[in-house]
């Protein structure tokens, strides 16, 4: 899969795509990332992006034209045409539905904003626009990296274990179930005693109604479009209820 | 405000905290960024720092030992007692109104975890236990950049124009309004009239407006909560009663 960004500040991606997971399932041929410097695409000396918002107010906004003419290049730079992503709080709301989307795709180029934001003009170049969250960043540079760790650690070998990203938060509706390392005691504190059983049905039991606990008691409003049998539905109307005491999630 | 941020990749933050906005808020003392590799904290001769999960189970875990040891080790470094920020999906997602509430903390240490997840017992630890998204990232280093820059952000002085912070989406519950620069015609689309009447009444009724439009048509969920005046309230009614075609939002 490959990745483009087009930013003013493109020397910020390299690191982190380079490092750990990224960098390995790099090395791997998992994915490629290409950063490109917007001011490629201006024309004067002092290779303007940006410009005084029309009705006034602060701050400056990203001009119409390198945009246009970057994203046409950076497509050009490769015969897969590209998936185009912005970065916008009015976008849809990036999820890890988003994420297993994004890594059935060829190639994405995402825009980088910067300032007070952009000419609204340059949407129409958009494929999709997207939220990282309800947040204020300087710039769509981080939402750009999290969007491609989150799609890239989705795609097959980037793992160094296969199964690792099947079974997590998410994956499967709920928030993941609690879980426990040595020492089995650390500062008076035991892990449950079901984990060290090796009674691989009743683990596999405790770990369900974890992930059902921590999901109630975290986030319930996961609980609408998850996938439960009739028993965990009631397990979990009865955390809801306040019924049955929550305890340790 | 001083930021710390514990990790196993300690060499990924400084790219993007000394670029742009942020190295520039540095550089007038707005804030320090320290990263600390955890690695520090263990006493084998191979610097381990996870460890197979009790219970079985694929993909490795963070010990508690050095999550422990550096957390104390991090604190004792400033007189200043720092708030203990943790990730997990099971954290409170992170919004607008926590980095205006984190900006008046005077110091955060960041717990970054990588592999699986973290023994569940580390997150006593935790002051506050935050998530980005509802979105699987390979760890939480980009969690506490992101932090960071929305905080960052908001503190006196960080950006060079000191109102730029504060006429902008969810900084009154709202989405941002459409903006616009030169040229005024750009591939045959042109800016909406009004921001070229120099009429600032009229400006900032048609902004107003936008704003509406935009949260209306992408974001209905923020309109609960937003402070309207009952003229805008029906306004808005008669978008979402579909009475009125949004057009141009």
């Amino acid at each position: 899969m490959r990745f483009d960004a087009i930013s003013v500040i493109p020397e910020v991606f390299s690191g982190y795509v380079g490092a750990s997971i990224l960098g390995r399932a790099q090395a791997r041929g998992v994915f490629t990332f290409h950063a490109h410097d917007l001011r490629t695409w201006t024309h004067d000396r002092h290779r303007t992006v940006d410009d005084a918002p029309f009705g006034g107010g602060q701050g400056m906004l990203m001009k119409p034209e390198p945009i246009f003419e970057a994203i046409e290049a950076v497509q050009a730079m490769d015969e897969t045409a590209a998936h185009v992503v912005f970065f916008s709080p009015c976008g849809a709301p990036f999820t890890q539905r988003t994420a297993e989307r994004l890594a059935h795709m060829e190639r994405i180029i995402f825009m980088c904003g910067r300032y007070e934001g952009m000419d609204e003009r340059v949407y129409r170049l958009a494929d999709e626009v997207i939220s990282l969250g309800d947040y204020v960043l300087t710039g769509g540079e981080l939402a750009a990296l999290a969007v491609t760790d989150a799609t890239v650690r989705l795609l097959p070998g980037a793992l160094g274990d296969e199964q690792s990203a099947q079974d997590e938060s998410f994956s499967d509706g709920l928030l993941e179930y609690a879980q426990y390392t040595r020492p089995a005691t650390f500062r008076d504190e035991q892990v449950p005693e079901v984990l060290l059983s090796g009674d691989h049905g009743a683990i596999a039991r405790w770990r369900r109604q974890s992930a059902l606990r921590r999901t109630a008691a975290f986030r319930p409003d996961l609980l609408t479009n998850a996938a439960l049998t009739d028993e965990e539905r009631r397990y979990v109307d009865e955390l809801l209820d306040g019924s049955e005491q929550a305890g340790e999630v």
